[in-house]
């Protein structure tokens, strides 16, 4: 069926549009999938290319591709194609795989699906049976469905589609999103409302909120979810919650995403009533291995488990004399036969330990390197501290070349100011993956490591600590969607770049808006360091404020654990500031290959951004621009408020280019940023000033409270614990 | 500007909203505000009599009502009038008050904002400056507001605007939500995700949800609002929190909103560090002074306060050897400068009392009466025990008649399927108000009492427990939405009639579509019996599980209190069941005046809708019908079930009628509510059988599972506790 616009309606169907959906409270839900109007020239330029649609589907999957595909062009440039059996003369858009296509399979465009594997896809302008089409290509129907996605973004961005020759793999095979959500819904460390399953009423209700979840991931190339915390319930594992696990799993399936949980590891003890879960007791064996294979009946294609075990109170292995190994290949022995996987959480560390902490968990896991079975990925944070604006990369990367390891980022801005602060972290993953271990000499990347091409290992996974809830937005921040989106295109492609990544996320969700897109990228791109800055610059870390990690709390100290505290981790004094890192200290540089030693190990050469990680160095310490240490933090701090001012300016020019609730909201919540920022920079530059003796350099303001206002500001119930 | 629609665009149209709306989780964000476009035939009307808008507006809140209308037009037909200075030859709506059209103070029609009030509006059609126009003329610019929201609701309907002749003005002052939301945002009895109120981001986010509650409200009346739990924490009346519920205020305050708060009655002891909160102690009464001026510092038109005292724990005068109205008083005198009221609720009970629950509150209260000074309310709920699925009136209403009584429904479904079940509470509320007290003789109806006729009092008020939060169609189940939208509509007269509101409900909700409508009427009509049957037919109550409600618990027993097991209340043994609050019982009848009492206490003419509330009965006592108790009791719980069944049935006829998500949505709900429905009737009907020792009546059916398997069921973190 063709409809047509009359050109005419076109505004009116705007002021409709726009009319319907005055409700303001309604903006962001569509998240980067809004489809919005296209500009005329390009609106017609697509038309006359994607009159025609050749898309024989062949299950649900392909079918949601070709929805989405017909929605999207609604949407764009107003026209839904003619769904045809044959290519026509022109204009015809073809989208299949070769069995989808047999007609078509020896065309000489099939021929790249050789490369795309089981999840990638490609998207050509081909000649096929002596016409010219545009075609969207895969081996299986979830290619498709990611090449409808990728497609879809290529028009949003208004790109040129009559000369594409796209193939795309992901480079990482699980792509997992990690919700730290409680039964009773709480999220912890969760800043977006609440948890977004709603226990009680599944299985019976599937909230339509899961489909457009599980759309919003598959248009990213995110196909895992792990749908409870970490800090695990054990009766997520009973069946009253593996019905409703089921009843998601069911719903996120056709997107392509697999259901995973978080397995509780005394579960045997609470759910079984076994005296123990002693890895290596037959009777705890038996009873994973049932438990797993009840698992399996509810959720046919289940993932598998993430665990974390003796960390932060976990029970795990350790509690019966055992090891991390021990403990992930009991569970992974019982997932084997069923083809799940184990994720085992390398986030290890015990205040009994004398050792700095950000050496732990290479301590632990090292030793365990090769243990593992073949069904076991080690998780492992970004860096050796806790998700902090910025720490060096982890150094078990590279360090386990006999072990599976794999990345968890964290997308909730625990650290980075919740749903309050625009913070694009596309920057920090990239910082990351990109980071060199020189495991295997140069170019020996974290993305590497963890995409398997160092190890050849056949499990390669990656996972982000979700930003989701129950707010409208999903996010809180209509920012902080640009998260989970960087996340996911970086979680297919490491390597990809984090300004085209921040780029498309723009355009895609604001429109093709050039002057927009110019103003606000570098406003994204500079968000992360301006945070840093604000809060940590210089290599400082952990100076949050107790427990809830609201605002600053650089005095944070005399708490039951020193690594706890922020003292343990600034260390300042009369004497200067830091943590020794080096040899003349924890020797935690040790960790590392020795050309990432080199790169550190030095002050005078060490990057700034590094310095106080790796070193304790006096206030009047030389920095390279010639100023002291202690007035290069201040400026730093100064700056990273400045920052955000301008981040306002920049927003304030977009009134009019943005829906106005969204304009609006932003802007609010930039100038509570902006409050935050100046709290964070006065209580710490008045804090170590308390260490320096020394002024704040001239010209940078004074804050305008003393030190006693800011220590003896409480909050109360703040969100995310 | 003008603009028209081509009329073959329209089909293009809907498909393009309904494509555009793609995402699922959209669905029922709009509630019944969703302006979707009308049949031709009407809007070709409508457009031809609202072609012109004379509409001058004066402040924010008459700006709000055009806007509204305007939106309002744009949706229904497709057009946005032409703004004019003067009254055209036809096709005129004209907005106003008489000082907003001076020019027009003078014409008939402007004759009848005599009757107004302060709230009031009226519609006409009418001659203006000699011409015809259609009108909506009010008092003040917030009648206006509701004028606007009452036309818009005929055009929902279709209604013939050629001959309008509406005067109305509220019956009742203060109309209000309380809301059962705590700080931390989880919300007591709240099935709706979790609370609105976003406090960590307030008072600098203003989430645009905050202005489509206040929208939403507005629309239907509803002029207060209390933010916080009435189990009170005395956090909300510091600094703090009260610039977060003042920028609320600031939201509402052009919607006719004001703001209220619960105070917990220790609060000079808790945030002022008074050695006690005795109401007659003059430190106290200045701290309370001090403390409510520096509300109304941060909210200039602050509404009061809403008060749980010496209830359930809570603290109150009693702690200090005072009374309620010393309490209340307290608090009154500091509000009394500023214009603010009491709220002082009357659901008062103690298990140290040997006398029956529903007794207790009268018997507190009563000698009170004439004590509470002239700006306290008291606030009672519908009945005397909680919020039952069916209780009669709360004996309080119209025995004391030297005092302002206020009625509290709730709205929030904790006895009535939490946001899965559909029961539609317009005939629970209209039956309380409709009630005859006698108090005056005949025709002192609840409704009578509470609206101030009886006693002339300056103050009248009436609350419902919401249903909001955080949900996107704000309550959880979409038939929810009729609750809020019932109580709004009965606040503002107590006397409408539950039907025709229901009525409005479908037609601005689903679409002005009569088929649609003749069907779901009637299944929301039946709903809420089919309700009491399911649960606590003939008058049984309190017979749900411990602690979250949920689900059938007539074996509840041996609990510290026995007013909070389901003993209590149905006191089945061998040689009966129902709870004899006669003269040879507890004697609750008493309480009423003789009309009633003789209404209720001969149980061969007892209405059989409360006959186990003021009857204990034999098992083979004779019904009316001649069936036993036990097979009346029966019968009921299994019509209950069917009634359910024949609503599935109902709700599957209008499967492509209504939107598809929305469809699915409540067809999943339904089948819920069915098995939990099977579940309360088995659960019940095996438990009371215990002591009946009678069979199930032929031709019923028999439960699948033992009793043992029902009171064996556990239920892991329910919402709303």
């Amino acid at each position: 069926m063709k409809i047509r616009i009359i050109s005419h309606c076109l505004p009116l169907l705007c002021a409709l549009i726009l009319g319907i959906g005055q409700s303001r409270g309604q903006s962001g839900y569509h998240l980067w999938l809004d489809y919005k109007p296209l500009r005329d020239e390009l609106s017609v330029s697509y038309k006359t290319q994607l009159a025609a649609l050749l898309f024989p589907t062949t299950d649900g999957t392909d079918s949601i591709a070709k929805q989405e595909l017909l929605d999207a062009f609604n949407g764009l440039f107003g026209q839904v194609p003619e769904q045809v059996d044959a290519i026509r003369q022109q204009g015809t858009l073809v989208v299949g795989t070769p069995s989808s296509l047999p007609a078509m399979a020896q065309e000489t465009v099939f021929s790249h699906v050789a490369q795309m594997g089981p999840e990638g896809y490609g998207i050509y302008t081909a000649t096929i049976q002596g016409k010219p089409a545009t075609a969207i290509l895969a081996n299986t129907s979830k290619g498709v469905l990611y090449g409808a996605y990728a497609f879809i973004r290529l028009l949003q961005r208004g790109a040129d589609i009559a000369k594409v020759d796209i193939t795309s793999r992901p480079k990482v095979n699980l792509r997992l999103l990690n919700h730290w959500d409680n039964l009773d819904r709480t999220v912890e460390r969760g800043y977006a409302g609440f948890s977004l399953w709603d226990w009680h009423r599944l299985p019976g209700y599937r909230d339509p909120r899961y489909t457009d979840y599980a759309r919003a991931n598959a248009s990213i190339g995110i196909n895992g979810t792990v749908l409870n915390n970490v800090n695990a319930n054990a009766l997520v594992l009973t069946p009253a919650y593996l019905e409703k696990a089921a009843a998601l799993a069911d719903v996120f399936r056709p997107y392509g995403i697999k259901v995973y949980l978080s397995a509780r590891f005394s579960a045997p003890m609470e759910l079984g009533g076994l005296p123990n879960a002693d890895p290596l007791d037959p009777n705890v064996k038996q009873w994973w291995k049932e438990k797993v294979a009840e698992i399996y009946r509810y959720i046919p294609d289940f993932g598998g488990f993430l665990v974390k075990a003796n960390s932060e109170g976990q029970p795990g292995p350790q509690n019966h004399g055992r090891s991390h190994a021990d403990g992930a290949n009991l569970l992974a022995d019982a997932l084997k036969p069923h083809g799940g996987v184990v994720m085992w959480r390398a986030f290890v560390y015990e205040d009994t330990e004398p050792e700095d902490r950000a050496k732990q968990a290479y301590n632990e896991f090292v030793p365990l390197d090769g243990l593992f079975h073949d069904n076991v990925i080690v998780q492992v944070k970004n860096g050796p501290i806790d998700f902090q604006p910025r720490e060096p990369f982890h150094p078990l990367f590279g360090a386990m070349p006999k072990s599976q390891l794999m990345m968890e980022f964290q997308i909730t801005q625990e650290y980075l100011g919740f749903a309050t602060h625009l913070v694009y972290l596309g920057t920090l993953f990239s910082e990351t993956l990109r980071a060199d271990t020189y495991c295997n000499g140069p170019n020996s990347s974290v993305a590497r490591v963890i995409d398997g091409s160092l190890t050849g290992q056949p499990v390669t996974a990656i996972a982000g600590v979700a930003n989701t809830g129950t707010a409208i937005n999903w996010t809180g921040h209509p920012f902080a969607q640009a998260n989970w989106y960087a996340f996911g295109r970086l979680a297919w492609d490491p390597d990809a770049d984090a300004g085209d990544i921040a780029d498309d996320w723009l355009r895609c969700t604001f429109g093709n808006d050039g002057p927009l897109v110019h103003a606000l990228l570098p406003m994204m791109m500079q968000s992360r360091e301006a945070a840093v800055n604000y809060m940590t610059p210089l290599g400082l870390h952990h100076l949050m404020g107790w427990d809830h990690h609201y605002g600053p709390g650089p005095w944070i100290s005399g708490k039951p654990r020193a690594d706890w505290t922020s003292v343990y981790y600034h260390k300042a004094s009369k004497d200067g500031i830091g943590f020794d890192r080096t040899a003349s200290g924890s020797d935690a540089l040790s960790q590392y290959f020795p050309e990432v030693r080199a790169l550190f190990e030095n002050p005078q050469e060490c990057p700034e951004e590094y310095l106080l990680w790796f070193h304790h160095l006096p206030w009047d310490f030389q920095m390279r621009s010639g100023e002291t240490l202690w007035e290069a933090l201040c400026r730093r701090y100064y700056d990273g408020v400045a920052t955000v001012g301008r981040m306002q300016a920049t927003w304030e020019g977009q009134k009019g280019r943005v829906n106005e609730a969204v304009f609006n909201e932003v802007r609010d919540l930039l100038a509570i940023q902006y409050q935050e920022a100046v709290r964070w920079r006065d209580a710490c530059v008045l804090y170590f000033q308390q260490f320096s003796g020394m002024p704040i350099p001239d010209g940078l303001g004074h804050p305008e409270h003393p030190l006693e206002y800011y220590e003896k500001m409480e909050f109360h119930f703040v969100p995310g614990i």
